[in-house]
């Protein structure tokens, strides 16, 4: 066992994960949950949330060894399939490589295997029901309660992985001006409710369960991932108000007209939608950005360091990969975290910085830039560059499916690619006419510099 | 009496200044304060913290009717005087109108102005020593502390002016994910020590008393403003790290030496130097912007609504003209609330955000673009512009000596006026032997434009 006595805060997918790397490099971890243990309660009450796991969330899974046994609880997503008011679908596949795709996973599900995964794992307990009170950031411990009395525990080492809501954050935002902590929090005008395509007879899928499906629409869209149980969560992206908005979508007859007009075939799945439309709460996108996370020997990691929003399917990805990065560190400074804490933040922090711009970008890019005429025509030249050549990523391609590059890296070059595809697509008339393999040398060059 | 009861949290500048004028109007007015009555305790620990008042500022005074009152207790400062490193000083005024100047006033001494203004006003009651416990935003009613007990006030409207750290600005951040409250708190590198130059012999000033001092240096800066005692109160800004800064001025002697070399000629002056630098603390400089201010009937205003950074002299100055914005609502709207209150909100938060934008603009303007020659060339056309032409305004003057435009309208204008001035700038050689009267014409088309 290693001297060090770390703390993790937060059970989620993150501190779950952390928890378990840091115990099998050879420290002792406890992690303070602050719920009851999700595997004896039902704890989405109902709902099954499911994320896009990717290239860099399964980097971070691989690391831990569990990569191989999750396999049968995702489902392979290899396109966005998109479907018109009419009816009419398309897929565009994600990538012309067969490896490359991304899946469906369910959040809850995911998380029950790294709590299962981790009762095996030597040096490392979890704490469930239990309430961190306080972290004392000058001492590196934390004041725990239970029932009435509060219990001191002391560590070298403390993370906070409790969130978007974090609660570690709140205790260094406490001391703002003193630690000079930068911090936003920034919300959209949209929000979103999630709603359901149940399975079909014999658990079978009402859809093509192989993609992520969108019904973009002008000012609000919606999305559709699927469950092993062959029900889908759709979710639907909305303003909060003004014209289509869900100020103007309240009772029963104004739901159904809304979904006879724009998401038809959508609808004729959904058996259940007034009753889910009722029921199910409507959420608002925020982004949190701030700085410092590290605060003497406590750190900030995942969604309690940087939540996104989901419309790069990122934010898993991105906690899960904070990991690695600290993992990659942890080795390349044969543990001294005197020099490991403070270069995790330097380096990660341009990396969700960015990630979390690509989303923003993504979410007025999907909404906005779908109906421009000459986006089409760049998105056009890059399926073709996609289809034709294999070594080819486009920006989401980069960021998806290169775990290799950091998100920054991902960022700055597939900015580039799309600057230079926009310019080329503006001075042709027709993208499948267009002379691809001088186009294809143009943009790989850029890849070179 | 007006119907409705008005709650207001704290007693500074801004919740004062507004009670006053709320009571004038005929509402019943409570404010609450956390600290003791300071005309009855020295708050400020010996130090004077002093401020510049401006047109803006003494408008506010003005509709309360205390203007002429306090002109007693005020140090007009007619320019910035430049201090070079070898102590040569030079006065650069503010206008070339006579009635054109800025003030230096004590913080303390004008919130005991208002305080004393306030004692003989029907209707409204000031609480001190009075924490309030939490602010119920659904119910508009405040939960007041006193020992042991807990009591509820009802109001029809509560006013958040309880500063920069407002408490009522963190109960509607614990709503924030609901209420999808935008907020954003972010520090500049460089913080601040206040120190002095005490009065000369008989309360004598010992250097000029009618002018704001500034020591520009190459990365940090002193600035000194009177005191009506004869002392002045000097602010050092300074980086908290890298070279020229905080972390390497540490002992007496580095001390010493860091003034020896910057500042020689403010250092004949103080005699207290090393005992200031050693019990006065180092403070930071935030900068804070949050939406929305009107959570139902509860509205923050002042600081708590927008704390900005001190470049610009405008931080009380907005937050007393704040109570203006809102007085002229109040007439306009003949006291209806349920639209003075969002109004205000729309109306006011483009000019504060302004404000803002213009103080960190100032910051880097005040560090970096001083030693640049084509920035002192476009300054220098400006310099002529004002002597010669008193209808002319630079954007320092439209922002401090114009209270008939916004702030948004002055930074725009402001703006643009410095955008033509740095081209023309750039396309003469001698700002001296310019054509003062076709630049002169060019500018003021942009205020008619």
């Amino acid at each position: 066992m290693r001297k060090e006595r770390i703390g993790v805060i937060g059970a989620g997918l993150c501190g779950t994960l952390l928890g378990i790397r840091l115990s099998q490099l050879g420290y002792r971890v406890d992690i303070w949950e602050r719920r009851s243990d999700m595997r004896q309660s039902d704890v989405d009450a109902g709902r099954s949330i499911n994320l896009a796991l990717s290239s860099r969330g399964l980097s971070a899974l691989d690391m831990i060894g569990l990569h191989s046994q999750i396999l049968d609880d995702i489902i392979p997503m290899y396109g966005r399939r998109i479907h018109d008011v009419d009816g009419n679908t398309t897929l565009y596949k994600y990538s012309g490589r067969e490896d490359e795709y991304i899946n469906s996973v369910s959040r809850s599900g995911l998380n029950i295997e790294l709590l299962n995964y981790a009762d095996d794992i030597d040096g490392l307990n979890i704490h469930f029901s239990t309430q961190v009170d306080r972290v004392d950031l000058d001492n590196t411990s934390l004041y725990v309660r239970d029932g009435e009395d509060v219990f001191k525990h002391q560590y070298d080492i403390i993370f906070g992985a409790d969130g978007a809501g974090s609660a570690v954050r709140r205790s260094i935002q406490k001391r703002s001006n003193q630690l000079r902590f930068d911090f936003s929090q920034k919300y959209l005008d949209t929000g979103y409710k999630e709603l359901e395509i149940p399975a079909g007879e014999g658990g079978t899928w009402r859809i093509d369960r192989n993609a992520l499906h969108i019904w973009p629409r002008d000012g609000h869209m919606m999305i559709a991932l699927p469950n092993t149980d062959g029900s889908f969560t759709l979710t639907l992206f909305i303003r909060f108000e003004g014209e289509y908005s869900l100020e103007h979508i309240k009772d029963d007859e104004a739901v159904q007209a809304f979904f006879e007009q724009y998401y038809p075939d959508a609808l004729a799945h959904m058996p259940t939608l007034i009753r889910d439309w009722h029921d199910n709460p409507t959420s608002s996108l925020g982004m949190i950005k701030c700085h410092p996370w590290l605060v003497n020997h406590t750190l900030l990691i995942g969604d309690a360091a940087h939540a996104i929003v989901p419309f790069y399917g990122q934010g898993m990805n991105c906690a899960l990969e904070d990991c690695v990065v600290l993992d990659r560190l942890i080795a390349q400074h044969d543990h001294d975290w005197s020099t490991i804490l403070p270069q995790y933040q330097s380096i990660r922090k341009p990396h969700t910085d960015a990630i979390a711009d690509l989303a923003i970008d993504n979410f007025y890019e999907m909404r906005d830039a779908t109906a421009d005429p000459l986006f089409n025509k760049k998105r056009k030249l890059e399926l073709r560059l996609e289809t034709e050549y294999p070594d080819y990523y486009s920006k989401y391609g980069l960021v998806t499916f290169r775990p290799d590059l950091d998100y920054h890296q991902a960022m700055t070059l597939g900015r580039r690619q799309d600057d230079l595809l926009m310019d080329l697509a503006a001075s042709i008339d027709d993208p499948k006419a267009a002379n691809l393999s001088a186009i294809y040398d143009q943009v790989m060059a850029l890849g070179r510099q």
